[in-house]
């Protein structure tokens, strides 16, 4: 135990922790220095035998495994009991599965974003919009419905974004309330929701850029990216979503509505890196991204939705992401759309060849369409400040491992809760105890909107609304 | 007059060059080597005076003068008369009035894209489609039928693109037919258009990648490229335009065709640098790159028909721009498309400051749907070999300047002819002239396609035509 750290929790059990991508080593440092646990009762499972100087290095147990539909019960069956923690951070595995597992067997778990085996869709056979997230995250959320989930908590979904973003749009709310003179004080999700209504905020955009970059020129055919190609890959072809909000006139072309679920949100059918939005972001001003397809917006549509006694839908913002990742990451995904987007057959992760020039990654939520136009709160951080936590770790991944290390606070503090995402948690405490990670949070209002400057003799007439500048299709780049 | 360099004419008239950027820069370095004329005879004009150096470098005039609606003619008046050469090389000036006066006085002309004063455009008011540059061509070639053209040389359009691709594209249909056993010797048009028709050719892609880039980092608004910044800025906010082919089966969302004129292209009515296309250049293989409307896809669209007797049109290429200009280019224009098209405040053209690491422009065609699939033909130059020729000369810059030079020879040669475009002048001669500022010229057959690696679990049904790989439907990305 390191007196220079604040201890949040303890632990007892034993952590298993399958990956050890950037992210898992980011949080493995973060837990270990945060949460009194011993490491010897962590252990990291890999596909790929990890260098034992981690051991040395940090203690920890390691085990070599691969994952499948067909051992994954036995793994845990040998790893894990009652009161033990699971921390999923790879690809490639169902989170579905895990989280069934862990839930009735008296293990809490926590992941930061939803997986699924390789190759596996949910919603309805030959419908494209199978693919969208929105299937996979309601069938996940349907777990909750069991009795037995009650023996453990299972926190989905809360790394940065999803995760942190939860808790920023939360403290942003009480920032906009108090800046306009709206007494808040929101406890339940329907209160949230009331006060998000009550500020008639019309837009939320998960709203990204990251300026690291690499001290190598990237090769072509070369995928990279400063956290898991394999995961940006993986999520940049499904289906662009958007959380729907009531403020919006009109569907924009390709889009779907959902048949089942809640009905929150909308498919945009087409790989979400092919859809772009423009948004801001304190770094750069107006933003020009993709609309990939996150858990996050997902969430945020169903937390913030206003039913009256009928049970109808009065209330929801529109929520997507807006994501320009690093220059090398962009020009990837440009060679897979080239490609018919063929996944990428070499992959490298931007980490310690990242230059030391200030490159941030600046995510946080623009909240929008409210008394004061637009407000942006988020994490601003840099590859030098990064750094300061050890080799192997770049800005994005401490904050996604920042957002990690609340919910695992969180978890232990709250062992049977069942289905958990970040909207459901306590934001105060949370971004107490990442923020020290997240370099500068910024808090500022803008005038921008998506009508600013602009040249509607080039634009084709009714390709925007002048009336209302927080239409999706002021938003949105046809 | 230097002994190292051929000289391919000579002229006694005078040369009055409007505009000195990169671009007249080069050429004009070229023109002083290859065509004997007396320096002493040539001025430059420019908006803003130019260094002194200039003139005691080149041994040229140079006169300051911001050319208007209301001046060009006293200008022209002061500068030029019957026999003389007027060469317009800047955005901003209509080619249109600059090319009625040098018609109606004897004065032969050349330009390397056609261009009209700020702010103007032509076709119907109100509607979107009067920003197409389909009818700025076809008012420029509308001069022609005045009998008074014959008494000079218009040459319009000839740089690299519009330009040089078009003695690629003649070049290239000429080795297909080698390869392919189909006799072939085409003299006029409609020879050479029933030529493409005979070897089926579909698709004519001038396709572009320039992975020139600067030693310093551009900074946030300020809108960098290895030409023209104006220029690039102009072209990619106009709507992207697709001279269509005879084999499509379907128009694509958001396109319209045109009432008037030929009617040999659509207008995809949103502006071109939002519009994004699938194409193949042999540096990088599969190219996603922006359809930009561009003057030689609308000539070879209308060069390349083929009527029946009755005058019906049975045979059309598609033909379109595929453009993935300079990172920093595409950046910038990623600001502009998120600042909702606002005009750049500051420019900064990439020169000097370009980083001698193999840095390319590669720009040709890509002629395909033949017997042997595709075909690229074109010129891929390096920094380093542009850099030969002088200081302030890119690679870029230097393939416009071998068209420009390529195209003064013949207007030399042909100083009665009206308006021409590069596809009406012997492709042989042209390229022979340019070649040596052409680098490598690739000629390359590829079994690449935009169905190529397709995973048609990504796309949504119906997105593709798994029938026809070279349909536009497969090639543009939606």
């Amino acid at each position: 135990m390191d007196e220079r750290y604040s201890m949040y929790a303890s632990f007892e059990g034993r952590v298993l922790i399958i990956g050890y991508g950037s992210v898992a080593r980011a949080a493995l440092l973060l837990i270990l220095r945060h949460i009194a646990v011993s490491p010897g009762r962590v252990t990291v499972l890999t596909r790929n035998p990890i260098d034992a100087a981690l051991q040395k290095e940090l203690g920890v147990q390691t085990i070599t495994a691969t994952v499948t539909p067909e051992n994954y019960q036995q793994i845990l069956d040998d790893q894990l009991g009652e009161g033990d923690i699971l921390l999923h951070l790879t690809a490639g595995i169902s989170s579905y599965d895990l989280i069934a597992y862990c839930l009735s067997h008296g293990i809490c778990y926590m992941d930061a974003s939803l997986e699924e085996w390789p190759g596996v869709v949910h919603g309805e056979k030959g419908d494209y919009r199978a693919r969208c997230d929105y299937y996979n995250r309601m069938r996940v959320r349907s777990l909750d419905s069991n009795d037995a989930s009650r023996r453990s908590t299972a926190f989905i979904a809360n790394g940065a974004n999803p995760g942190l973003v939860s808790y920023f749009l939360k403290a942003g709310l009480l920032d906009i309330a108090r800046d306009t003179g709206v007494p808040a004080n929101p406890h339940t999700r329907e209160e949230w929701a009331a006060l998000a209504e009550m500020l008639q905020v019309k837009v939320v955009h998960v709203s990204e850029r990251d300026t690291q970059r690499s001290v190598t020129s990237r090769t072509k055919g070369v995928f990279r990216n400063t956290w898991s190609p394999e995961g940006l890959y993986g999520e940049a072809v499904l289906p662009a979503e958007v959380g729907w909000g009531t403020h919006e006139k009109e569907l924009p072309k390709d889009a779907k509505l959902h048949d089942t679920g809640t009905g929150s949100a909308i498919g945009i059918l087409r790989p979400g890196c092919t859809v772009q939005a423009r948004s801001w972001v304190p770094l750069t001003g107006p933003l020009l991204g993709m609309v990939i397809s996150h858990n996050e917006t997902l969430a945020f549509a169903d937390y913030y939705t206003v039913r009256n006694d009928a049970g109808e839908v009065v209330y929801r913002p529109t929520c997507h992401y807006v994501y320009y990742p690093a220059d090398d990451a962009l020009a990837s995904l440009r060679e897979v759309v080239a490609s018919n987007f063929e996944r990428p057959r070499e992959t490298e992760l931007l980490i310690d060849d990242i230059v030391s020039d200030g490159g941030t990654d600046e995510l946080g939520v623009l909240i929008a369409g409210h008394a004061k136009n637009a407000y942006w709160i988020g994490t601003s951080l840099t590859i030098e400040e990064a750094r300061k936590v050890g080799m192997q770790v770049n800005a994005t991944s401490l904050q996604v491992a920042a957002g990690i290390l609340a919910g695992m606070v969180w978890i232990i503090e709250h062992p049977h809760e069942g289905i958990i995402e970040a909207d459901d948690v306590d934001h105060v405490r949370a971004l107490a105890i990442a923020a020290p990670y997240l370099g500068t949070i910024k808090k500022v209002y803008t005038d921008w909107t998506p009508l600013a400057h602009l040249d509607t003799s080039i634009v084709p007439r009714g390709d925007r609304d002048l009336d209302d500048p927080w239409q999706f299709k002021n938003i949105y780049v046809p």
